[in-house]
């Protein structure tokens, strides 16, 4: 059984940061860039991919909208034309900057507010995933189930890797709860651990409604800003483990 | 007789620009297109882009220092890392957007402080070729004839292609003549058509001291940030036309 | 018969610029000057304050979102706090580059975005009148008659000062009529000439719909970002002093 | 023996911190604010105001270069106009939201290539100060002893207020060690405290080279942005109180 566990990456600017990005890379199999736009810059991006390629990380691009004042989460009008190209540019970038360390962007993971838009419109979630097959076919798009992301990659015949996000609380029509309400994150790491063993015994979540839900993934995502994040992953990590899981890189999972 | 006519392109930020890029679009053979760190986003690239493709111009990237306000024209310290991280950045960038449109990115040419900065380190500037080699062992390295940059690509194997500056005056070293100084930019058009005939009829110069300067280059850089940019790319255009040359792309120019 | 004539000043950043505000300075009284949020920067607001000091021109803040690639044209999502902190930041920005030219800001317009989110609502209205006034009770806000920062300013004991958009159709109700509608800009200098002299001398305005408005005002706002701006303000210029009217700053009309 | 404790506050940007700020303010008596153009932005520094207000904090601005990627560390080479405006737009901005708050800014610190670019030169030091009293002539610079500015405040009659960085290593010269050298940063909070009593005791400081220097100063500069920087600035609280000082905010220190 390969699990792939992953996390956003270098999401700090300048002198700041906001995960300890080094202690993460020791844990998980693939890093998801941020790429300078809502978070990240060159020095930041260039440290990450060199890390990341010498630990045998799989990296992928975390393209965002356009706001470091804002870190991205601010839902902004942008027309289709500002959408692709901001996308193309950010993934580009990252390609770049992993080609002078002989590695390889192999995934692409919305982050925040970009996420949202591309996800609330079918035709642009298509439009994104026309972009990111024109970059490289070969990219992997990372999705939640359901997200009109899945279909729209299906599409274009762009390959998705389905997430499971281990430490917040699902509905019972398989959306997450929002952050603003009571268990919405699961802080607690006797339950977190519970729930990795039944992902991946049973390949279900149990939702805030006490109810089954099925969960196709084989890709975990770990948040990597909250406090005790380290802690977290780690907990993860060591239950796969017990469980005779194998951390795996996400573009190693592809069949 | 082939010769390549390029400019400098995209240098606005949102709403603002400087050239009339469109109007130079008709003119020229190749674009240098800025990346978003002296000047351009990825908006305007994208326009760029699409421009050029359709009226078959060839692109190349146009990287600068991070220094919107000061239009990547101060010299600031850099470590080694972060200059190599951010010419990767931003021609991965460009590489992105152009791979939206099908069209592809065949030269790169240093913006300003960031060209002062490749060219006064011979160590430096093979960092950055080295760089750019990495990223696609196909690109051309723009150069002026002399540049530390030259041999720097040489010795990694980058193509580089010379430039003449025709509206800018000559040292007998080879230098240009600085901004500040008198008759340092060429704006009488019947002076630039001499120059320009001269140039494509014997490879020279004639420098500032009035003595002739062998000119091996097959390409010419015209600026796009002055007033009246249009109607002195146009001169020349016509000047090459009218001594039977051939406006040609760089990329083709390879043998 | 005094009026005030008014144009956004020094929206460019860094090397861009839109307007040519040099020109625009020798025709109008009062200049709204971005304060670096959607455009300007600390140079060219010294600049301006500079040249408007000595032409004895007043000056006014033009406070905006933060958002220099959408020119503070989107609307974004931003908390009561983040909203008034912003206006503080920019009135006191340039009131700080007024004090070193031994100038001083007499009143405040809103830029794009900012202002419709001003008006939208008349707590936020309210909001931002009070710190208008905590920077300054002098100050004077800028307002389209009907506009919810009207009633704030009024119940903070804030001065206003009604706007007329001489070049800009306006309904029945008073409102602009919007920018993609045919008619809504008036270019034509003989039109224009006609809304003017009927402004100075019977203080209305003929709507779209052909209906006469009251029009309480005694500013009239120069648009400076679109082509032929300083003619056009020219013309409102030259009818005002045609019909004997006296341009003067908007702080001298206050009684 | 009254003593001011103060160190730079606000240094984070959007979702970005370094310091922890909230523990520091109920440690020093003035704060430093970075005003957005190193690090701090709007929202910040309205937090940091209404904060220090709350605890009676006296609050000073803390200019720096337009320099966000280098945390206003590099220098970079600017115009004296440039300079004389970027200093009055930051004090300007932070009055403008102190003004909101009924607060009041009461001194001026510079931040790292600043204030170097800012003593290097006694002719631009004298502009600065020049600056600071249009601003507002009650204002204080916060000054090393020494330093070009000291001379340029006494010219233009503008306030000082002389620091001793107590966790750094002077030399005989009264220049700070610099960071690189060994030694130049004291950890040693036994150390630290001995430092704080003899300055406090004798008005001296032991140098690196184990000399007495004069250390003619009535305020004390603790870091902010150092790994167990709240400790360090207890241990110096805590010792002076311990010794019978008072720790008072700068402002109240002017006789």
């Amino acid at each position: 059984m390969k699990i792939d566990l992953n996390a956003d990456m270098g999401e700090g600017f300048g002198r700041w940061h906001i995960a300890d990005d080094d202690a993460l890379m020791d844990i998980v199999s693939s890093a998801n860039i941020a790429c300078g736009f809502h978070a990240g810059d060159h020095v930041i991006m260039d440290r990450i991919v060199r890390t990341a390629k010498a630990k045998g990380l799989g990296i992928g691009a975390h393209p965002g909208l356009p706001d470091l004042a804002g870190f991205g989460r601010r839902v902004m009008p942008v027309s289709d034309t500002e959408l692709e190209a901001m996308v193309a540019y950010q993934i580009g970038a990252l390609q770049g900057v992993a080609a002078r360390h002989n590695h390889r962007v192999t995934h692409v993971s919305y982050h925040a507010a970009l996420g949202t838009i591309a996800n609330e419109d079918p035709e642009r979630a298509l439009r994104l995933a026309r972009v990111i097959y024109s970059l490289d076919p070969d990219l992997t798009l990372f999705v939640m189930p359901g997200q009109a992301s899945v279909k729209a990659a299906e599409k274009v015949g762009l390959r998705t890797q389905a997430l499971f996000l281990a430490d917040r609380a699902y509905t019972a029509k398989g959306t997450l709860v929002p952050r603003g309400q009571v268990g919405a994150v699961i802080h607690d790491t006797a339950i977190l651990s519970t729930r990795v063993r039944r992902f991946l015994e049973e390949k279900t979540v149990l939702t805030i409604d006490n109810t089954l839900l099925s969960m196709e993934a084989s890709s975990i995502l770990v948040h990597s800003d909250t406090p005790g994040a380290v802690d977290l992953a780690r907990t993860i990590r060591d239950q796969i483990i017990a469980l005779g899981g194998e951390i795996t890189p996400a573009y190693r999972l592809i069949s």
